[in-house]
């Protein structure tokens, strides 16, 4: 049984994540998707927050579940039993820093990274960008899902 | 079960081929080396060669096989009942060609390419730098597996 | 009035290089599609008939025309009247060599290059890949004008 | 009658800015400077006081203004009526991440923008190795304009 | 005598940085390494600690030393009477904002810089993915010498 | 002593190469330049058209010369004991492919190679864009040595 870590901040989850998640679901027997904490980076929704936007998307997929994690990802790897990290990718520079983070964890744990290109249509789409998008009012409907829509606007307005 | 397509131009393996490979056996049921026939490129081994090549190199995975093709990836895709293509990566300038394939692969068979970037140490290798070293004397062990060393000096031979 | 100057090799011309023509239609008073003649790379249909293409595929503009050219582009600025470059941009490997192209013209001639990047779904078009795809008989409708669908079918056709 | 759109934040306006400024005053009728805001990223110069900046740089062209904006750039593009937006370009990683905010701008208002290469001779010019120079008491003369060189020199005499 | 200025913030030094100090005390006469204060960035040691971990790791060659500076890189060339600025470098993104600072030196000061790329077995390795998996408790033999892997673990105890 | 070789084709030499050559002369004991015969890319100088007018530039350095090679760079740097090679960089997908020679000849003969960027004002030089502007008759003064340009010319005058 092959099991797939799909690492990520994911705050908040997108369009682009999900069709990297759904690709996984289709190859690999389990797939957990790792939700970095990060307290540092001043996110706007929690980590279990995140997990739960997740798991509300993933529900159609059975061999799909999320969690949070602290510290270095080849932890979670080992905890998890993870045999493949995968990354979804969409641009060179993020490819340049993530070639590095695959090899230093190649490095520290001996776990290959795959990465899985970006579908064109969502190559414009991030976290941060759609954040931006939203605080200002513009339209993010088909960019993330509805449930992650919704938090969003709530989010936004009790900030303000 | 999950089949891999692994497909190049193998002209000749390397050992950052069988790297990917290696991780491709260990990931899923069925690994297919798909060698890219190519005759308008002249390559310095034919695509029975090359396909001889690999399967001695792969004697020990037994869940991995090697054939040649001609025509569109995709169609291969298709013959092989592969469920997704894994390639290698070596560097950005090949991250651009090689995305731009997958999406157009995307485009015309819903096939997802999967990408494994090489790993550090082999960075630096490529089959034609290979050739240039073999057909100038230089060393190339530890580069490719002993088959493909013995055979790039008898063809090399053959050509003086 | 502004002319601009739209060159490239257009062997054939796709749906990728349509948008960016209709993009300059609506923002310049004249738009001159300048097909590099370029005989030493054997392009797949000639000069006359890549001009033919595109002004067929041109009607719906009136202040679009198309002509080919031999020589530096920067000759051809001279002679239409161009007061701008414009090119279409995919990826960061065009954009290098791009920006140097544009560099050198810009010193020879003083004529600045404005890129346009290409609309997110077209981002893995390329005439090459166009035709190699087909060469071998794959789908190409949404990747091309009907018209120069139906001329490379005919041209594939003949070549075998 | 086309306007296009020139966004930034001009912290300060450098030699670069000015060389695509004046690219744009003589291809389109009407030239919109647009300067961000942004708070959040404590610029040396509030907004005000650089739309005062470009304004005194910018009286030589007669279709040229500056004003400044919060929120998403697409809302200035509506009140301004902008056609187009023009972004100078310097570097492979500018051009990823403003292809990005391209395509997410053109998803988000139909609007296209345009990409010009900032001068082979500014090409290692940007206003935060600017400020960096002048904070060290660097020469600046022949990077920025005059009336740019002396308020930074007074803005950074009133920080000491 | 040729003098070579070898700038970094080396927070901390790494056995990627030694790798390319070691390659200079080979060509050059003397070879400055120069530490950047930068209190502004927090550092994890402050430039004098640096300075020391550094001459700790370089009294194998006798031509090499290490000082802190403040303030412009070409300002300590003029006091260093060096004649050349020497960098280490990794990756794309790596070179395009130091090609930038290189062209900047060169115009403030004349001094051109060489780059030395990285070797690649340390292509992954930087100062700050060292720092975040010491502090997870990951190891770091074989990625720093051994005064710089007993002082990240002291500090980082010192930390929680 | 240390010995600097600066491969390349140099067909023909450009103002840029003149520039990475001036700085070597000043930083270096001795440098070779060493130009890659390569008949079979058909260049337009014979390798020992391209050795002399190398030499005819380089008259004002004493510390310089020119030889032609065959065969691998790594066997040149041994026969002329050079203790590094010198490669001029003007683009990032140059940097790519340099990269990977680089670490072929440093694990070929432990040689490391230094890169020095081009100078901003050559940026967009290149020896194939030189010959394509010369061969349309467009103006190549400022861009090549003066004997180049005469060279050019006739050359390119027999060939019609």
């Amino acid at each position: 049984m092959i099991t797939a870590l799909v690492p990520g901040s994911f705050d908040p989850p997108t369009n682009g994540h999900l069709d990297i998640i759904e690709r996984c679901a289709g190859l690999f027997d389990r797939v957990v998707v790792a939700v970095a904490n990060n307290p540092a980076k001043s996110p706007l929704f929690g980590a279990a927050e995140r997990v739960a936007l997740l798991e509300e998307c993933c529900t159609r997929w059975d061999n799909v579940s999320a969690r949070s994690f602290d510290g270095l990802l080849v932890e979670v790897v080992r905890r998890v039993g993870a045999d493949v990290i995968v990354k979804g990718l969409r641009a060179v520079t993020d490819f340049e820093y993530e070639l590095q983070l695959a090899q230093m964890n190649r490095h520290l744990s001996g776990t290959v990274t795959l990465f899985i290109p970006t579908n064109a249509e969502f190559g414009y789409l991030s976290s941060s960008l759609v954040k931006e998008v939203a605080s200002f009012g513009g339209a993010i409907e088909g960019l993330v899902p509805p449930n992650v829509a919704r938090a969003l606007k709530e989010r936004l307005a009790d900030e303000r």
